[in-house]
This record gives structure tokens, sequence and C-alpha cells, in this order.
């Protein structure tokens, strides 16, 4: 079993084998993470509903909640118009990120340097 | 001017300099395209509210909507919890993708080969 030819052929990787892989919450629209999928990752995803990564750090698969228990349960899976992003709508068990924030993006706001109407 | 040198230490770049840039409408939470940033980008994105890219096609800076009209007014920009990802909040004026559609994601869905809840 391994990723579908059709949708493998329509993927446009990275030099290292990957396509980002964008994470929103479902209902609310939350972007959760930013994570990474070879073509396994890929087809794990599409044929079991948990969200599956490769890790960069680790170079593992990774599913995500495994050891957290933060499960991301897979609800829409869409390839953008060139082929060379994804976006996995989930239902996120718990916190995204590992401090322990709902989205890896609460943290660290930047400044602007003018005033946003 | 460049990129402040607090936000340039917390930035993990790829081996090409650059990072991903999430764009979200900012009301509705739709997801409109990825896009990617290198320093100076980010430093122009942050300070003039137009978002601004590196286009790795063309290898030159991308001003969202200079040729098509369809403008990104920035609302806010967000760094992730490795410094390797940024969330940027925007007004999008027209449709975010180049095909004429709204996001970047709307003509693709993947097959999922369960039955999600």
């Amino acid at each position: 079993m391994s990723l579908d030819p059709k949708v493998a052929s329509r993927l446009k990787r990275t030099p290292d084998g990957l396509v980002p892989a964008i994470v929103q919450q479902y209902d609310t629209g939350e972007v959760l993470m930013l994570a990474w999928m070879d073509d396994e990752a890929l087809h794990r995803t599409l044929t079991t509903g948990r969200a599956t990564y490769w890790s960069r750090s680790r170079s593992a698969y990774w599913v995500k909640g495994d050891t957290s228990g933060h499960v991301q349960h897979v609800k829409s899976v869409a390839l953008d118009c060139d082929g060379d992003t994804i976006l996995l709508k989930v239902d996120q068990v718990g916190a995204a990120c590992h401090t322990g924030d709902r989205t890896c993006f609460d943290a660290d706001p930047l400044p602007l340097s003018w005033n946003p109407a």
C-alpha cells in the first residue's frame, strides 16, 4: 500500500521530498501548526484519519498525539493550486503545540510599525 | 533599514534563507495560501502593511496584488513556537489564488478512505 499515484503525481516536493502541511481546526478556523509530510505520511493520513507527519528533527514518522494524547482527527485534506502545500482540517484534542498552547502561533506576535485599520 | 535583529535572531530559515508564511483571512479564518519570506520580505510586510513575499519561481520580491489588484492588507503577524513558520492574518481583496479562486485550496480536495465523523 502506498500513496495513490494520481495524488503522488500532483505533489511538488522540496529537495528532501517533503510538502508543508497547514493544520487548521475544522470548526473554529484556528491555524494550529505547520508540519511536513512525505508521500507515506500523506498516505497514512488519508487512510487512517489520524494526522501523520514526517518529523525532520527526529527523522521518523510522527502520529500526532501518540505520545502527548493530543490527537488530530482528520476532517478533510486538500492540495493547493500548485500541488506544493497541503491543508489539513482536523479536530484537535487539547493543545496542538508542544508548549501547551492551543496553537503554535499564540506566544509570539510580531510588532507592526504602522497602525492596522 | 532592515529586519529588527531581535526578530531576525528568532527565525529558523530553510537552506535557501526562507520561512513559509501561512496567509489567513483575518475575519472568516479561511486559509488563503502559503507563500515564502526572506528577512527583507518580512521586514517590508511588518513596516508597510502590504503582504510582501519572495517569489521562488521569479527570484524577486512580490507585493501581493501589485499586478492583479488582489491586495492583502496585513492585520497581524506571528511567529510559531520554533521560529520556522509565520502566520499572517490579512484582509484579502478579491481572489487570493492566481486561478481566480478565493483560496488556493478550493479546487483540489483529496479523497479520504474512511468516513470522517
